[in-house]
């Protein structure tokens, strides 16, 4: 696979489908050929890559079996369906949905969190929830220095979460809104132009949503730290694609804000955006597009005898979920972990 | 005063003091009188109030001579020049902004949790911050109940917090949008459509925002509690009028997610939303125009031993200001506390 390889990208007509088609081109990915993929009801149509037209293939045995290694950006039940049929044609999964991820025989991977246990893969490495991979990116470099014992965020996640159906429907809400059409909810529970919807997948245990929950189990599972406690409340907002979360963290050693700055602002893939005094500090809107998670109002949490607060923003459909899809598979073509 | 009083609302051109004129009418507040004042630059403008046209006159002592109480919906700056002008003329003041809530000889009064507090007034009470007004509503009954020893809460809060500029900047910029005209923030530090801006009022202690430390301060002069450990993130949101908040509690006593319903449905002021199966919780867009705190998501805060979770709305122009000024002012005729 050296000289570049032959990658499937399954759910290729989605927004995290087309993302992960852009954001190969810009990281310069060794592809020797794409195959894109999707459902019988898209094969046909065409995707852009490099400049190029290629037609997408419906989901097969053979289209895997020309296929290296492949990145699925497809719903968890498809996925649950469809991994197996790549995996015995061997090519090797990356997947992007829930399916998976809690398996304890497939790895949960962050690159710069818990990079080696991609090593262990088994022709399939799952790719955390979105909302996780931008908590641990900017948690890791505090976890790794002071330990951190205890979790509490909030989010404001953007529609991107819910796909294309999602942005869509902020989009519009608001046209709606200013022609003064009445709105109906299609991909959220209720209207999200204007408003926030505290419910974010189904619920599942203790009044908890799933959303809530896998930012709990998933945490654990990539820090390695089954007993770590952390408690969640996401919230959809009227926010197009970077997700944005509010995090209180209880540390094993002291740390300072300054000292957490410190460690933040040497770590991969962590932009320290933190000048209260010239109003600087990370907002969705202008974090769209990049790869970075960016962390700003690092203060003590005045509230614990060792603690910080912080804000922290990271674009959802990038970093949380093709972009970390991508680099695990560079991360595999680096250590040759395949 | 028994037989209705001649009131004056300082301030009656702003969202707030608008409301007032609204929230006394819809309550039939017993009115003799009314006078709304606003700066010279507005004197002579119309107010209406019961259907009638009402002329706005300038502040001056002569105004607050004819007047038994006054509600101030002003700037802190100038409340504290215009005060001292209402007491000498012996009118009572209830005042909503920020300058003189941490007086320690002004009491500081949301009528459902200190109403006692009140009676030691001496011609001035003050109405606290919206956010925390919304959040001690919605605590009290656990208050009461179980004790609470720690708060962390992160607020999503209206563009009504930023008065009537900051409502039309929201409706300005999602038309700009519509239309493809670029956006400039100026009610704002940024812009506010589609984005979150973790940023409200200015930056003072230890890099938290004076917004944050009012959420500190005035929730514990209010309780009663100078030790309740607190600690807030406050957040700019593009949603109309209502502030929403993601609460999490450590309590004294335990208290299960059943129990806090039960005292919360009986609380003064509340309303549960709280069914998530039928995808049930209090939401900004439908809690605007009411004067009730909203609480639903309560569950158990899995990440401590005696905790609870919440999310809480409540609509900030009105229980967050006018609504409860309003109140304060029944209080006082009801107890003859004048």
């Amino acid at each position: 696979m050296a000289d570049g390889i032959k990658l499937a990208v399954v759910g290729a007509t989605g927004a995290v489908g087309r993302e992960m088609l852009k954001v190969l081109e810009q990281r310069n990915f060794p592809v020797a050929e794409i195959i894109p993929l999707a459902s019988e009801r898209s094969a046909g149509k065409k995707a852009v890559f490099r400049g190029q037209e290629v037609t997408i293939e419906a989901i097969s045995p053979e289209a895997f079996a020309k296929a290296d290694m492949a990145l699925f950006a497809i719903e968890s039940d498809i996925s649950k369906q469809v991994a197996p049929m790549a995996m015995e044609n061997n090519c090797i999964v990356i997947d992007n949905s829930n399916a998976f991820r809690m398996d304890p025989n497939v790895p949960l991977v962050v690159p710069e969190v818990n990079p080696l246990a991609a090593k262990a893969h088994n022709k399939l490495i799952a790719n955390p929830n979105c909302s996780t991979i931008i908590m641990v990116v900017a948690l890791n470099p505090i976890q790794q220095a002071a330990g951190i014992e205890h979790i509490t965020v909030s989010t404001y996640q953007a529609t991107s979460g819910a796909g294309l159906p999602g942005m869509q429907e902020l989009e519009e809400h608001v046209q709606n809104y200013v022609k003064g059409i009445p709105n109906t909810a299609k991909a959220f529970k209720h209207e999200i132009a204007f408003n926030l919807i505290p419910h974010i997948d189904v619920f599942v245990e203790e009044a908890y949503t799933k959303e809530e929950m896998k930012m709990v189990n998933e945490t654990r599972k990539i820090f390695g730290t089954p007993e770590m406690r952390i408690a969640a409340t996401t919230v959809r907002v009227p926010v197009f694609r970077s997700h944005s979360e509010s995090i209180n963290i209880e540390t094993l050693k002291p740390m300072t804000p300054d000292e957490a700055r410190e460690v933040l602002s040497k770590a991969p893939g962590v932009i320290v955006q933190d000048d209260p005094a010239n109003a600087v500090y990370p907002m969705p809107l202008f974090t769209s597009d990049t790869d970075e998670v960016y962390v700003g109002r690092i203060r003590r949490d005045i509230s614990v005898p060792q603690g910080l607060a912080m804000w922290v923003v990271g674009d959802q459909i990038r970093k949380g979920a093709a972009t970390n899809c991508i680099q695990i598979a560079e991360l595999l073509l680096e250590k040759k972990w395949y």
